[in-house]
């Protein structure tokens, strides 16, 4: 949508170096933008190619104005300020409200005039989908959910039952909210299933990827806070807390009970047992897991970067050979 | 489903310590139950809340009955007997025989006059449905399939070709059985599809997670036996068997032509490589893997659980110093 | 389908030994083929099955032909003469031209006459899809996106939107294309989402498993280039870039804006973090991970295979006393 540089200053607070008609109506990286993109600066890693953008307008901190061969808008945070401005300029499409024909409605079904709902979608019984819903095709939302105003479910989700989402939701494709969780009770004839009654309370402005999963809670609820972000292909157990504005990068698994503070994040591959509490402010470095509580805020790690094969051996040898240096080491002692 | 401390205490064999005419009507935690739910004592961690509960019964230990505030039923093994119980109090819903207007059902598949396919259902060529089957929204069964009676697909299943499953089953949403495995061959012009023929067989009282991968067989099939259970976000490949009442945590991979024995447990991001064979009764650890045989039971494992990335970098330091460390004990030792 | 010996032996420039008119339906393994199947032996550990073989035909070895009791095709790569031969004998079921009634294509979509659409099916506005492709039921085709001649997408897979993919692609059930990026700014209000405005671009001759995830570039686009295979389960992050021919097992993730070679492989569980650039011909052992840019090609490590618990907790407490360890030889040395 072509937006002036002057609306954007203006509606977003930054100072702008250049002309206030100018007009951009996309975006692209400082190395590949034409004059109609906004683009920005924000890492010093791109500093290099800033006196060489043909960009219509960079975002860049006051420090960096100088080197600006076209207009700048100045902001003290370049990558935020160029979310908000790329969500202005490329706007998510408005929600056409309407319910598709192929559409499977339940009779006690309430569904909001303003809201849409996709080819093949399927709403249970006593579910509530708020005012400007987008359901996207193939989502399946069970009996007694509650999806909350703005909130868009791009396509083929599964909200399974007893789901309540806040508002501004976003979910991505494949992600299965709502599935019994993995309780099973040993017995001498094998598992018996252990039933899972609860439900999974989200929050507003929470966005989860494609193919995750987040299953109800045992007994009670599984419940993300507002503001929270789930990456893609990551696992949320049973009766899991995750406070407000937790970040999960893709892969990562929170297993049952456990309890994530706020701000927390957690790279790549990452998680944490059960039934332990992490307080807020925690980092969990990529493919590392918490195995207890954590009390205190900090990054946390216990990963090994990958080294060339050959060096990689010896050196398991000498980790497997570690009791013997240990001895060798006593005798010397002694 | 209303019934009363009499009828559970006959019919699961517990002692009842209280008025058998009593009613329960659904389940809850020992801290949050009232008095129209059954909940249950199993873990020492919650023996505090007995004194305070307001349950209508609870579940416990003979050792436990003391404390017991209000009526208890007596059993050796509580949780199991709370899995069964609840069961009775919070029964699955009877399945509604019938065939949903949208659903496309293959000419030549056989579907019992008991079962149910919900909206969007595909059935594919030659496909057997059971009685009392449940094929939830959207699931797609491909060709070739037999569904054995009793057996749930919660919603979007998708089982390719080729999958036989067992009587009793539960599938969660996002499972893809009988996909084609993993098998290229590598040419001078680059990988070769090997083509997947077989299928995937899958024994009595299985339960499989939501977003959990299981291939065909590459030539014979992919099996699972009865009993099994395999949480969300694991990946089988082509021709493992897995055998009876083991159990897979959420995101456990185990690698083509792996046999894992009976009753193994596996914790969450573990997993085995390919061609190997596990013996029974073996449990692996949370993010561990088994790279070779196991042929005697009992746990493994081989993970670092994390720590602060301070402590950690300087940990990882001391590892790669390990040759050096070893030099400098071959010195003094001379 | 029945193919002779002969027909085989010319058409895939094999030598063979026994009677060209002999005729093979099926393909089996070494052990289980009847004399309609044709099998092939690759790897010395199946050797000793050879003699017992009741199969029509074995591709093999040279080497191996003598010990042969049946007709063989010698080959100095059985395993992709099998999988080219077994692709003959197997062939994939011709597309049937046609949209389904139940699938619902956009105005402005541009489908051949030869592909195919099955049920339930829905298909984006400017979305074009080419000849002989075969979109399976319940796969949702985006706006934007372009399918390549002779694609096949099996069931559930979604295009989320702007995915363009090459010719004879193999997409399977679950698999996700196009989702926005896990692009997030922080701010003192919380998490503020970056638009995903990229699209993703597929080579030719790509086949992608169940349940992968695969994101469109925040700006500018994913990148996967021809002749790649990606297994199960797995992550590839926006603005990926994928190298001819790399293959990546089960459950791998390549983080944002990582730039990986050809020709390189992944074991399962591997992976590398973002923004890094890894050369040609490298391979990732099994639950390893890059951290690091890669500039020779080899092998690399960084796992830990499980060990008997017991074993592993000593290990690890002698892994913690490293620096205590160093102090002792250090006070030896002085």
């Amino acid at each position: 949508m072509p937006i002036s540089l002057g609306e954007l200053a203006t509606r977003f607070g930054c100072e702008l170096i250049g002309d206030p008609d100018t007009v951009v109506s996309g975006v692209s990286s400082l190395q590949d933008a034409g004059p109609e993109s906004l683009t920005f600066l924000s890492s010093s890693a791109y500093a290099k190619q800033l006196p060489q953008t043909k960009a219509g307008a960079v975002i860049l901190r006051a420090s960096d104005a100088e080197s600006c061969p076209v207009a700048a808008l100045v902001s003290s945070d370049p990558y935020s300020t160029y979310a908000r401005m790329a969500a202005a300029v490329c706007p998510v499409a408005p929600v056409e409200p309407g319910i598709h024909s192929s559409a499977v409605v339940a009779a006690s079904a309430d569904i909001a005039e303003s809201a849409s709902l996709g080819p093949h979608v399927v709403v249970g019984e006593r579910t509530r989908i708020g005012e400007r819903v987008s359901i996207g095709p193939g989502c399946i939302i069970g009996n007694d959910c509650v999806i909350g105003d703005d909130s868009r479910l791009i396509a083929n989700v599964t909200f399974v039952k007893r789901v309540r989402i806040g508002v501004r939701g976003v979910f991505h494709p494949g992600l299965v909210v709502g599935a019994d969780g993995f309780g099973n009770a040993m017995t001498p004839d094998g598992w018996v299933k252990v039933p899972q009654v609860g439900g999974v309370r989200i929050g507003d402005d929470v966005e989860i990827g494609a193919n995750t999963t987040i299953d109800c809670g045992a007994i009670g609820d599984t419940v993300i806070d507002n503001g929270v972000r789930i990456d893609n292909l990551c696992q949320i157990a049973h009766n899991v807390h995750i406070g407000e504005h937790t970040a999960l990068a893709a892969m990562s698994g929170i297993a049952g009970s456990a309890t994530i503070g706020k701000r927390c994040m957690f790279a790549g591959q990452g998680g944490t047992v059960g039934h332990i509490s992490v307080c807020d402010d925690v980092i969990v470095a990529a493919k590392s897991f918490l195995s207890k509580d954590v009390t205190e805020a900090g990054t946390y790690g216990s990963s090994f970067p990958a080294v060339p094969a050959k060096s990689w051996a010896k050196q398991l040898a000498r980790f497997r050979r570690l009791a013997n240096l240990n001895e060798r080491v006593k005798k010397l002692e002694k």
